[in-house]
């Protein structure tokens, strides 16, 4: 086994062993795509399975739209065109022959879809229309980094129409909820929602909320994005509804999305060292069982040990690792490498007291437990490490967040320690670019529940503040 | 609610009209693209499911693989090259910058991953390797059909690695055998497991197998393809992998895929001139209850109704339709055409009686129900209409079998009733070439699991025959 540069020695080569050392993903031939390997896609599945259900819980159904999309509907709504102009991947030929018009591949899908909801929208009767997309999408980045920034990546596009700007804006922040609350409660990942800046929203929204994420490097991750879309795509695709008073209007939209870039929190949130750390209700597998054997004791303490992986598997996802040719050393680094929540260690010792090892990936610790109560022990202990994960992640942001109020505290913080200032800003962009190019950090959001200012002044200008704001360098 | 043109009037347009009337899908503005809708897309859903299911408990794993992959890489093999060049849709723009190279977007994804498996195989101990993919493909084809034949199409594809010959073999039958039994447990379609003949096997592959259905104009449907890929790939890519005995072999290897294809099959193969007619183990929804009410009795059926509705809701997949604004003959039809197996009428006088009427999509019947026991008599009932579609299928498909030993008959036949023809072939591919030149007709495929040949003569040349064939004509 490879060793895994430190933390502290290389935080972004630290993140690459990790992905490459528990198979998670590689470098595939293509220039900045990659290959996503079972145990990434393993993740990815588990990802899939909790949002498709709140999705669904919340009155959604998943469809498939074309890949390619005609050039031409990309410029029906300027914002949008120039925003993903740049990163277009096009189709040129096609069955030997030069296209007509090329064929961009889908960046996102907004506009073949607005321009199928032209046929299906006439009447008040059809909306609202919801309705989630799982599916790959290109965009041509310049850098990039596996799970956090890919040519390719997979994600789901929620794309609504509504009636009522109110339902659409509604619709907006419940799927921004939907995406926290997966977050904090699964992925075990505390996360600042709010609404992002003129300067950082979606190309052709009205308004972009997200969720921001600290890792360990003290960086923001956008973790997902919800957009309230208004009637900018109606009006660029003619999408008009008749309402129950005869008058024609254009339907209201909201679009929403997280993709594969959430395996790279997950990885960069709580893995350490040693290798990867999972959250347990995230975790492919719970549970791996290390019987500890020489020659002489394999056949007792195998049965003994098969009879524990027999108990538990009908409750939980558990392996058994029988393999002769490596040793137990070797296979307990193996786990934690691999992020398995719980090891489970029996040795011959261990059989006569009639008992095991319980080990926590999350702390290392090791509780010793008899088979008796062993489900319950194991599902209450499953939880403690969920919570401890997100507990652990909480009480780092907050450490690594502070209140400013000066710009020369701000620069000092952003250049030696880094992570998250919480300051005021007079919603002038031109405060907000100067910043950036000073300091390299963004607004992250403007965060939402906040029932009054907790600043007075903009940080950069000192004339008084629109909003509080969370400013941090970021992924 | 529109007209759905009968099946014996324009069969086709009696397809077109199912799909569109019953919103499974819809045309795209990309060309040979469609539009998957939530009622079709909800069908997908169910089919991966199951089938994902059985390609887990046969030890295969999900992986991702880029879906863009260069040029050269699909000249590396060299039948590959030349069964899919026509098909292909290729980027040659992306960034804003001409690319050195061009991309293709997969037709299938044999060529990509045997480049990453070059990476990942050097012994035998890392075999085999067991994936699949589920992922859109694009073949630019001249003549589309919505689901049947699309530019763009969804579905898995396996691909797997392994140390011999025997073992990629019996890979490649057994992934056979778990899409037969799929095809005919749960779309209650019979399909009949073969080989294909070299014309028509998989471009790349040492032999393909396939499943072939008939539909009811007594065409066949190919319904899924599993190819033993023998060293072909394993040469192009050089993966090669040291032996127990520490010889430096060649891998061996087997793809096997079906695609949303199956959603056409399974409406042709059991709808009917009402509409959709759907196998209750894929019925997105099972059961629509549809209470009959006037104004002054609304209240007290909607209740009952609202009962009844409540107490399956825990076991099946049940809806209820409490329109206002639709009568029931209308809302009886609509059922009809979505293809919800099972419909429920509660009206005042069942109500009196303690009763209801379940109708059966399939046959039409009307089974009065009283409350009690209704859960386990639901059950029962959906076994039957399961069982009843497959052997009403297979009794069509065996009505419109014939042997034929005479080519005379086999023309006359073909032009005529059409259907299977069950006869001898020599082997010799200019025999075949010719009946297709003459008939439209092809080899579906060389059927398995007969122990001796049941036709003497090639019912072309009349030399002995080799093989008994299944020859129809075909999606």
């Amino acid at each position: 086994m490879a060793k895994i540069t430190s933390r502290s020695t290389d935080y972004s080569q630290w993140y690459i062993d990790i992905v490459m050392q528990a198979q998670l993903a590689d470098y595939s031939p293509v220039k900045g795509c990659m290959v996503i390997r079972p145990r990434g896609y393993a993740l990815w599945e588990k990802i899939q399975s909790v949002l498709d259900s709140k999705f669904k819980e919340t009155g959604h159904s998943n469809a498939y739209f074309p890949m390619l999309i005609p050039e031409s509907f990309l410029k029906k709504e300027a914002e949008h065109v120039e925003g993903f102009s740049p990163e277009l991947a096009v189709v040129t030929i096609a069955g030997g022959e030069t296209l007509e018009e090329p064929l961009v591949v889908r960046p996102t899908s907004e506009t073949i879809i607005w321009s199928m909801y032209k046929k299906w929208i006439q009447s008040y009767r059809d909306l609202p229309i919801l309705i989630n997309q799982w599916a790959n999408v290109i965009r041509w980045e310049k850098r990039t980094r596996l799970f956090l920034r890919t040519t390719e990546f997979l994600w789901q596009e929620g794309h609504t129409a509504h009636a009522t700007q109110e339902e659409a804006e509604e619709e907006t922040r419940k799927m921004l909820l939907v995406y926290k609350s997966f977050a904090e409660e699964y992925m075990a990942l505390p996360v600042i929602a709010g609404e992002k800046t003129e300067a950082e929203k979606f190309a052709g929204a009205v308004k972009t909320y997200s969720i921001e994420a600290m890792m360990q490097d003290k960086k923001a991750l956008q973790a997902g994005t919800s957009h309230d879309l208004g009637q900018n795509f109606a009006k660029a695709f003619d999408v008009t509804f008749q309402s129950p008073d005869g008058k024609l209007e254009y339907v209201w939209a909201s679009s929403w999305g997280v993709s594969t870039r959430l395996i790279g929190a997950l990885i960069m949130a709580h893995s350490d060292d040693r290798g990867l750390v999972l959250p347990p209700r995230l975790a492919p597998t719970l549970i791996r069982i290390v019987p500890i054997f020489k020659t002489e004791t394999r056949p007792r303490v195998v049965e003994y040990a098969m009879g524990v992986f027999n108990n538990l598997k009908p409750h939980f996802s558990v392996e058994i690792d029988l393999d002769d040719n490596t040793s137990p050393g070797f296979k307990f680094a193996q786990t934690e490498l691999l992020g398995i929540p719980l090891r489970i260690e029996i040795g011959p010792k261990d059989i006569e007291n009639n008992e095991m090892v319980l080990v926590r990936r999350d702390t290392g610790e090791k509780i010793k437990a008899s088979p008796s109560g062993l489900i319950d022990r194991i599902k209450v202990l499953c939880e403690d490490i969920q919570n401890t994960l997100y507990h652990r992640a909480l009480v780092f942001r907050k450490e690594n967040t502070v209140l400013l109020e000066k710009y020369s505290d701000f620069t000092e913080f952003m250049e030696k320690e880094a992570g998250f200032v919480d300051t005021g800003w007079c919603g002038d962009s031109a405060c907000e670019t100067k910043i950036k190019e000073e300091t390299k950090a963004t607004i992250r959001n403007i965060p939402l529940g906040r029932d009054e200012l907790q600043h007075g002044a903009c940080i950069y200008c000192g004339k008084p503040s629109c909003h509080d704001v969370i400013f941090a360098k970021a992924y």
